[in-house]
């Protein structure tokens, strides 16, 4: 069943007769069509049992019908209301809306009331979680993007830790990390690239400055790229010449954290374990109070979808699954380390997509 | 009278009992604090007569307090509801909320509901307009600010002029552009980086790719940096080499059009004047088919702000108000040229802030 059926089914059970479905994610999600038209009005239109539409500005049709959009388009100018034209359309199919999917947490409240008067007052219900849902387990050519997206990240890394030497500054470092992989084609970094040095490296939203590396600092690398649409996400963790004792200590803490909650990764395994196996380890270490995160998040086309790597977590994991697992220790004085990979869950087991290594923990 | 005085007596004038504010911009506009606290909910809540107070995550407090907010803070944690410890300050303070203020075209539908609930039913009205327009008009501090952004950004026209050579492609340079910047201390870009060669030119929204550089193409830079959450836009056309006459007539036009708006701007010129005056010129020289845009926009904590320099603006020039003049032809065929400054406007005429030369128009 395709995604565009599976909503309309949904909809069906939901007993709602249509849904607008307009935010950046989404809408590639279920058109292949990438694109961000800023302020104006796009979405897709979804029924139970009508034909789709799409609604984008006219300088986007042609982009949509390349990417692969073989359903109805209304195109619409500067000067044209386009709720104006969908309640044309809608009257046309003389399809009366009394119930509406929205993505209530991503739709404006002034669009939500144009759309409103659009269906003449029509209900509206929440269709964010099912296309969560829809978005967690991977198909074949999501994954082979993903793992793409993933081999990027890990040059990332290694241009980062090339660029590593006596006086730069974590500006330097970054600037040359995003310049070799712009080089490569990549426009848009998954998130704020971060490069972080001694005890900044403690801080888990850090801005980079213009400080200057020291012997002895951590040096913390967390950056992501998105190619086709689809995000990665890494951490590593070095120190700078040389390790102290409490270093080392809490970078192997950190280390075996991770690497035991990888190796638990299977389908069926309960979500909420992995978080609790690695938290378990780390309070062990006596480092409880200073892993003040999650375990890790879904990777997708957002840099954070489902699932949620929490210990609360009750779902199963299931083949197709993508997700991060970055446990970390934070200490104010020392630092902070934080070791993150890109899971895929498999058949029997795991892969893990990322793979820059984990142990060459000083940079010389 | 301060930012926050203005809101509260337009609340009065409005006969609203309470405002939301949250978005980001609008945020570091009215508290100097420059953040984003992503999914989570962050904002100001002000009145006719009470006090303010700042709803952020616990996480957010300190940083709060440090960037100058010195009234009331209500911190939470991520295991809290938010919105219901709003509910308890507003009976704490036997506060019946019946009209409220919120950011309609930014605020989530979910949170508006949320908001609403809080409220017990309150009706929403617009602060949007409100904002736009206390924005228009640049005080002292931002007014530096933005010249800085501005030299910045003919610092990346500098960069970028001097990546141009035989074979580089449109990424190369980009990425030489942001590798300068980000050494500087600049940790973002106000959008993403235009570098475009020959054709691609000709595209207003075209992405920069892998294509090579060729003998007579056009060089296209349109580029902005965040300095100190202000923004600042230039554009600079080129050709590479040499020039034909087609290409020289559309540069001259386009030049002509850009320094003919410019010499007009003082207070008390009506802003459609401008786009008129330019797009009089493009047409005279029979180019009018080809400029499919405004003339120019507001800048300031946005990239795109108040006020928009289109034909239709009846408003008058203020001085103090800050935005772009940026005409442009684009011939599928040939290429696009597009010029774009930076303007203030001053006592008695104006100032470009931004100030790479545009009589070099070809690159040896």
């Amino acid at each position: 069943m395709d995604r565009i059926e599976k909503i309309s089914n949904w909809l069906k059970n939901q007993g709602a007769d249509c849904a607008f479905i307009h935010s950046k994610e989404n809408v590639f999600y279920l058109t292949g069509f990438l694109t961000n038209p800023h302020e104006r009005v796009m979405g897709v239109f979804l029924f139970p049992d009508e034909e789709p539409f799409f609604l984008c500005p006219n300088m986007e049709v042609e982009q949509a019908r390349t990417a692969g959009w073989n359903h109805q388009i209304i195109g619409y100018g500067d000067h044209e209301n386009p709720w104006h034209l969908v309640k044309i359309e809608l009257e046309k199919r003389k399809l009366a809306i009394e119930a509406a999917a929205i993505e209530t947490e991503e739709i404006s409240y002034a669009h939500a009331e144009a759309l409103k008067s659009v269906f003449s007052g029509a209900e509206f219900v929440s269709v964010d979680g099912k296309l969560k849902e829809e978005r967690l387990v991977k198909d074949k050519r999501e994954i082979e993007i993903l793992r793409e997206a993933a081999k990027l990240a890990d040059y990332g890394v290694e241009v980062g830790v090339s660029a590593i030497k006596a006086g730069v500054s974590e500006m330097d470092v970054l600037a040359k990390i995003e310049f070799e992989l712009k080089k490569k084609g990549i426009q848009d970094m998954s998130f704020s690239t971060m490069v972080l040095f001694g005890e900044k490296s403690s801080k888990p939203h850090g801005n980079p400055g213009l400080e200057q590396l020291k012997e002895g600092d951590f040096v913390l690398f967390d950056l992501g790229v998105v190619f086709e649409g689809y995000c990665s996400d890494i951490t590593r963790t070095f120190a700078y010449k040389h390790m102290d004792e409490k270093q080392n200590d809490i970078y192997n803490t950190v280390l075996h954290a991770e690497t035991s909650a990888l190796k638990m990764c299977k389908p069926g395994v309960r979500i909420g374990d992995l978080d609790k196996k690695a938290r378990e380890i780390i309070e062990e270490s006596g480092y409880g109070d200073y892993f003040p995160h999650r375990l890790g998040h879904g990777l997708g086309i957002s840099v954070h979808e489902y699932p949620s790597i929490t210990h609360t977590n009750d779902l199963l994991l299931e083949k197709g699954m993508a997700f991060t697992i970055e446990p970390g220790i934070y200490l104010s004085e020392v630092g902070g380390v934080r070791i993150e990979d890109d899971i895929l869950i498999t058949n029997d087991g795991f892969e893990t997509m990322t793979s820059y290594p984990k142990d060459q923990m000083i940079i010389k």
